[in-house]
């Protein structure tokens, strides 16, 4: 599977598609002679074994990152480097002692990706981080409106896991019957898709496996290094506020405004393999939020809102924080699906009346012969019949309606479930092609609808907010494993794979992530105070989506003064600077200006946590940008192998620093930060 | 003027001077056409103007590191390719406009190089951080035995000045004479000086020049790098023990025992510059003294010393400190003065009897006939008389003799003068032709004795202590002036440099760094409280040297328990170590064992200081070690030119943070290391 960015940000994935004109032509004539195995035994297991440990491992760090900012940047290359590290670094030794039977193949790969991403995918989806978070108490505290039982429920991996069962593998039947349409005849892009399988297709020609070694050397290298740094930091923060994550480095006051770098590693590799534009608009996002308009409302306290509220209030300040975070969000994603239906609507249009006049076209195709030949050859091989689909689909929503309202949440009705798994395919549908034409994934979108229409369905009293947050899983992972599975079509498509091997890869892959995802929470939110808007996990979508659900129930009534009339100010202005980029894509084509708009959703993230990881991502732009002026080549190679590095390194160290807080070892030395006044009193205080 | 390694470890300066072999020969031939300006025109005003920039700014270095540890490093390259760099832009300059009447020659940087040495080798000798510091009453409380007010004499620049200018120029006049025999008759190598003279012919050459231009850019960038990473760590050092000088890298004990990094890019520079072996040293003595020694005469608190003493007491754990490093030092200088008399006379044994069967050697050197016979003709060419010379020692020395009893120091009589001033020509021949040798520096060596000799001679009662410290000043100038003299005449005569215009730029150098020494002294002394061992000068020296003066005049007995006896041993055992590895550098050739045997000097100064700035040269040590690895070629380019400007940068902020220290301007944060349980107490104190 390869995954878009799996974030709230609707951002296209890094990896680029440029090889595709210049290597597409003669990519599988180098192939010719390279055997395809059966789709059975494209899932060998060695395959299964790595895609395990694999995904173990990024489901530390997907869970992490969520837990964090809830900003996940696109782990395909790291992915795909350590598959094929491990499964080339096994079968070299196998045929150095003369054991090896079946040489490792591009398919075996591509199914290795495939599980990974799936199983990661569903750490995201999974909403460990945003909507079942949202259901916690401590979340609940932080909102006040809604914290009734009913409105409440307590996290417990069991549920979870069955819970993650019941509703992830229904997407995956949604919309296969729909893949021979999708990838063959529009014959969509679906970017990350399309860059995974060269990356895959290149590591197996003996010059991409050169570059795949170096990439992984430096890879290594990088891991090394933050795990290290992650580690040499730890030493230092023996509380709160302690530390190289609190580090003031722009000054006392703009820490105070969360403006500071805090040496996380892991997000200056998340910047550097995040678009530019993605970066600078986190930062504008914060200068606008907590540079400017924070201390502006914070100027009213008293006025617009009481001053006798608890910081974390959402009536007070907090409100504003997140529910023009929130309008912001719903503004751009909304814009997004009505775009997306508008386009695929032309398309369709487009391509069908496209039909009669298309022979010319396919003279011009004639030349790539070769290739589509040989993929539509294969792709077509093993088939996954209409009746399965369908089959699979209504057994699994059923089951699905009679599990979760019954034995899950009460709060929401068999059939609002019903309702929700009615439109479900509608929505997978826009979303896997959206995707294809953007590689943008609105999985979450989908669902931050789900929770407005559904939790103000239920009503409060009923137990809205819960049901609402249910709700949006249902939708969200129906809608993203549609899609995702989409990608892997077009890889597997583009590698020689079989369908058949990249569904049941995913299928593997889905149940992994099920059962790993909402363990690799618990131990995060068993050794750590997760939700905590001040701790070191805030995790923001937790409150966000509440909020959300807050605002399905409640109407807009609750929120503090003018923070309704700012929300549907920045709704509007969200819709509107999208609209803006879409017209100048269109006709001013000169000098590309709609690439220097900044995006809403991404502006929006910094509003509820402040500017650091804004900061870390943009230092990220700045090593790339750097480097790329040094050596473009070398930058364009070896920067996400650096980058996944970085990120590896730097979240696995999470995975000690949690035992260690489970253990109740505190680090030793606080490294603290007072102000030279302050420090005068703490030194008298010290000395007496 | 090119000068030695100017610390107290008498170790070798790090300029290598493997080019003479393969370049020699043919130097002279690509200079053949250019022409040598006479003496007068070799002084320009521009070289003048450069030199005076480039003086205050080395003065600022040299003081600075002064007044750390100490330790200073061979500031030639950067004022080799600084005085380089900004020659050859105005010259290059002048020229675009048509207006450049007179060619950049490498007699004019040589008379550069020469004079911003001597200025900023006065900085060294002036003693503002050893012997004139040593006189102060900051000092002299620390030390209680012998502070009485006539062994204390308050610092001010005014007085200072004057001494420097009377004890500074006597010293060039000393061996004047001697330089045709030592430099075309025994051939003395002086490293240093050769080093520089290649480096600047080299500069003057296309190929040379384009390095020097690399060089220049690498040294602005870490320059620029260090001076911002010094102006950055400034905002977090609020008070005593923040910020990252006082970095507790490898925990709070180890902290409290002085291993930590301080994240000082000077001393990382300063490490990069030194050779590996000083680094070493420095380490072992390091965690011999603090990691061992220190903390098992701690525990004999209340045994050895009496527990109720203050912890910068001679009579406690600080005396064992002093002691032991004067112990060591002293041993170690003896062993180096008695080492270089015995060669000198063995060579010029040998060079006498070889006289006679000298013949088929001229027929060797023929071959460097061209070489030689320019050099000899330039060095030959303009004359200083050794009436001039013998009258101008004796004429500033009647004069010295008659104003410092008189004005300075009283407590210094007219024949402890004129002892001096007769025994020092000598012992700077000495000096002069070991230099020659090894370029080994001893002249601070020549200053302890004087200081051990005079100070007993005139008795605590009658201000024995600065006696002696002001006749070590006499001494130490004296032959440190007359060997940096010969080195420069060397570098003149490889750069067929007047050795008239040698004189003069250092005479003009010397009464450059007689003014600014004290006035750049003042700077800090009046910013900070140097001297204090606890806060960022503690300039250790000042502490030694008079350590070293109480010695002379109290003797023995006033050490506390059983620091004679390791005293004694020490002092044996620095002979040892040095006796060990002259033998084995003799005898044992097949494996350079000698190599790995640490140097006493080295080893004792962190007996004093702690280990902190070992750790930053040996973490300079690995950066150029790792740098060497990957590309021997460019780190020996291109690391001194780095190093340099480490060294620079960060000392030039010095400047601004001594002006913002005067003006009261408090750096706004404080950044803290308290322990866990402290941070916790801090944390309540805070909140409640």
């Amino acid at each position: 599977m390869a995954s878009t960015t799996k974030t709230d940000e609707n951002n296209p994935s890094v990896t680029e598609v440029d090889h595709e004109s210049d290597e597409a032509a003669a990519m599988e004539r180098v192939f010719s002679n390279t055997e395809v195995p059966s789709w059975r035994n494209q899932i060998t297991f060695r395959a299964i074994i790595t895609s395990f440990i694999l995904s173990i491992v990024f489901n530390f760090i997907v869970c992490k990152l969520n837990l964090t900012t809830g900003i996940i940047p696109s782990l395909n290359v790291a992915a795909g480097l350590l598959g094929f590290f491990i499964l080339k670094t096994w079968t070299t030794l196998l045929n150095k002692f003369g054991l090896l039977k079946h040489p490792f193949t591009r398919q075996e790969n591509t199914v290795i990706q495939t599980c990974v991403v799936a199983s990661s995918g569903i750490a995201f989806s999974s909403g460990t981080a945003s909507y079942l978070l949202g259901m916690s108490s401590m979340v609940a505290s932080q909102l006040e409106t809604g914290n009734t039982p009913i409105n409440v429920k307590k996290l417990s991996p069991g549920w979870m896991i069955g819970y993650l069962f019941v509703v992830s593998f229904v997407g995956l039947f949604s919309i296969v019957p729909l893949r021979r349409m999708m990838i063959m005849k529009l014959k969509l892009t679906y970017p990350s898709g399309t860059a995974t399988a060269y990356l895959i297709n290149s590591f197996h020609t003996p010059k991409g496996a050169k570059l795949a070694k170096r990439q992984v050397s430096v890879l290594f290298k990088s891991f090394s290094f933050s795990f290290v740094w992650a580690f040499f930091q730890w030493f230092f923060a023996a509380g709160d506020d302690c530390g190289f994550a609190s580090f003031p480095t722009f000054g006392l006051k703009a820490y105070a405004q969360r403006f500071y770098f805090d040496f996380s590693s892991t997000y200056v590799g998340v910047g550097m393999i995040c678009p530019y534009m993605v970066n600078i608009s986190l930062l504008i996002g914060a200068i606008m939020s907590w540079g400017i308009m924070w201390p502006l409302i914070e100027a009213k306290k008293g006025i617009w809102y009481s001053a006798d509220l608890s910081a974390s209030s959402l009536h007070g300040i907090q409100g504003y924080r997140v529910f023009l975070a929130v309008a912001t969000m719903l503004g751009d994603g909304l814009f997004h699906v009505v775009y997306m239906a508008i386009m695929m609507l032309f398309t369709i249009i487009k391509t069908g009346s496209k039909k009669v006049e298309s022979l010319p076209q396919d003279e011009n195709r004639s030349q790539l012969t070769f290739d589509e030949q040989k993929r539509n050859e294969y792709f077509t091989k093993d088939q996954i019949s209409t009746f399965t689909a369908l089959g699979g689909y209504i057994t699994l929503a059923i089951i699905s309606i009679f599990i979760i309202p019954n034995f899950i949440f009460p709060q929401i009705k068999w059939y609002h479930m019903l309702v929700a798994y009615i439109i479900a395919p509608i929505l997978a549908f826009c979303n896997a092609y959206g995707c294809g034409l953007t590689d943008w994934s609105l999985a979450s979108n989908y669902g931050k609808l789900a929770i407005l229409i559904f939790s103000g369905w239920a009503g409060m009293g009923h137990g809205g907010i819960i049901a609402g947050l249910a709700a949006c899983g249902v939708m969200m992972n129906i809608v993203s494993t549609a899609s995702d599975l989409m990608q892997d079509f077009k890889t597997g498509y583009l590698t020689l794979s079989s369908p058949r091997s990249m569904f049941f890869s995913q299928v593997i892959g889905t149940a992994m992530g099920c059962v790993m995802s909402p363990l690799v929470f618990w131990f995060f939110y068993r050794a750590y105070s997760v939700g905590d808007p001040d701790g070191s996990y805030p995790a923001p979508y937790g409150a966000l989506y509440r909020g959300i659900a807050v605002l399905g129930v409640e109407g807009l009534g609750a929120l503090p003064h003018n923070c309704l009339k700012l929300s549907i100010w920045f709704f509007v202005g969200a819709i509107l600077v999208n609209l803006l980029t879409v017209v100048l894509k269109r006709y001013e084509k000169r000098f590309g200006v709609y690439r220097f708009i900044p995006s809403p959703m991404c502006m929006a993230i910094p509003f509820y946590l402040g500017a650091y990881f804004a900061i870390d991502m943009c230092i990220g732009s700045l090593i790339l940008f750097v480097w790329e002026m040094k050596n473009k080549k070398a930058a364009k190679e070896l920067a996400p192998a650096v980058a996944s590095g970085m990120i590896c390194g730097d979240s696995l160290w999470g995975i000690p620093a949690a035992v260690l807080a489970m253990a109740g070892v505190k680090a030793p030395i606080c490294m603290k930060f007072l102000s030279a006044s302050v420090n005068k009193r703490v030194d008298g205080f010290l000395g007496s």
